[in-house]
């Protein structure tokens, strides 16, 4: 019996739009974004790949992403469960920045380091940023505390707890998965599950819109690489990615 | 400690329009219902009762009714149960036909009596009409026979474990409860939080797209009777809705 995972980034956001850092701060979909969660729940139908359960982060983008494409789908009513350990990176001291200007003001080296390096964090928010979390009721019941920063090992780390204590279970149960989440703990996500090495992961983008599906053994290793539902777009999404932070 | 309940209805959908019995089946709301959806969560964020927990049916309508009032109010992140006993009334072999032309062809009080007795049901629908949900996954895990066919009381029977099960334990852990519904099912919540006769609940109609507020006490009944947000378009609302069927 083997057990299906789907994983979904969500669309083009209001700020991916704008080229600013996005992280924690909750922006919504624009059109463009929403057109792209409508395909791919077009896309779940046309691979007969539907899923029983829903899990979400707790920004708007990556639930109306859900809501959009289960719509298409025809299964707005599968239960759903919202988390922030399924949450975007915290990108610190960045949230709210532009792209291009800090790749300008920083340099080349400096802005990989942050965007793609494994464990270096950006300088942490500050909590009286109007970019900051920490005062949003929707983190008020978060165990410890609410990030400034984070690395992508800080979001493994917290993404992992609920991986085991809430996917897993799920998909133990023989129920097919969505995840609708962000680049970079879907990264984190896929990571885990390929086996991918800390130098390794940077090389990896994960393109917007795309179903990513994964089919687990037992012991919920991927049988096989993940494989996205239109390949050609998600190849071409995966560059467009690579390529941001280079947009002026 | 009061404790705070908000019920609200979905707007327009697509066989309110055409004026046909819809009961169980599964259409989506008109561009006029989701409007009416969005005025919803409006006026949640201008009367500062912002809710902690949704429980919706398992029909997209009172989902999509949610999702875009959520959206509106800023509060897509709050955690979600969706459950088949917040389906709207089972009408049976009613279902898919014309108000209109089921009022012209049994006359008044048969039509009366189907629409508005308490424990007369329509005639079953059978299990090979396209409108029928015997088939439907959505119902594969229900406890018991998916409805053929409810009156009032039926609805309120199934009504009432969850309501005590799912609903009561938010309230408990003071929570602000929101449940998008239906017209039956939020009707027999009514008459069971007001404590209405069974005559009684004939004569009262939940508008559509109207927050109905209530502040129970640590025993789960209403200090006041229910009030709606915008008290003057709820009145217009339910007599809106008391004069379907009339209409051609």
């Amino acid at each position: 019996m083997t057990r299906t995972l789907i994983l979904l980034r969500h669309g083009q956001s209001e700020w991916n739009q704008l080229n600013l850092f996005t992280g924690w701060v909750d922006v919504r979909l624009t059109d463009q974004g929403k057109t792209e969660a409508k395909r791919g729940g077009e896309l779940l139908v046309e691979s007969g790949i539907l899923p029983d359960v829903l899990h979400t982060s707790l920004l708007s983008r990556a639930i109306q992403t859900a809501d959009i494409a289960l719509d298409a789908a025809d299964r707005l009513w599968i239960p759903v469960k919202r988390d922030w350990r399924l949450n975007e990176r915290h990108y610190g001291a960045l949230q709210g920045k532009d792209k291009a200007q800090t790749l300008e003001e920083f340099g080349q080296e400096q802005f990989m380091l942050w965007r793609r390096s494994f464990d270096v964090p950006p300088p942490p928010l500050d909590d009286d940023s109007e970019f900051s979390q920490v005062h949003d009721p929707r983190y008020a019941d978060i165990d410890g505390e609410v990030p400034r920063t984070e690395s992508l090992k800080l979001v493994i780390d917290r993404l992992l707890p609920y991986w085991e204590g809430a996917i897993v279970p799920d998909l133990e149960a023989e129920k097919t998965v969505l995840v609708t989440a962000h680049g970079n703990s879907l990264r984190g996500l896929v990571k885990h599950l390929e086996g991918i090495s800390d130098d390794d992961i940077a090389e990896l983008n994960i393109p917007t819109g795309i179903p990513l599906v994964y089919e687990l053994d037992d012991d919920n290793r991927p049988t096989a690489p993940g494989r996205y539902l239109d390949p050609e777009a998600a190849a071409a999404g995966a560059a467009a990615v690579a390529a941001q932070g280079d947009k002026k």
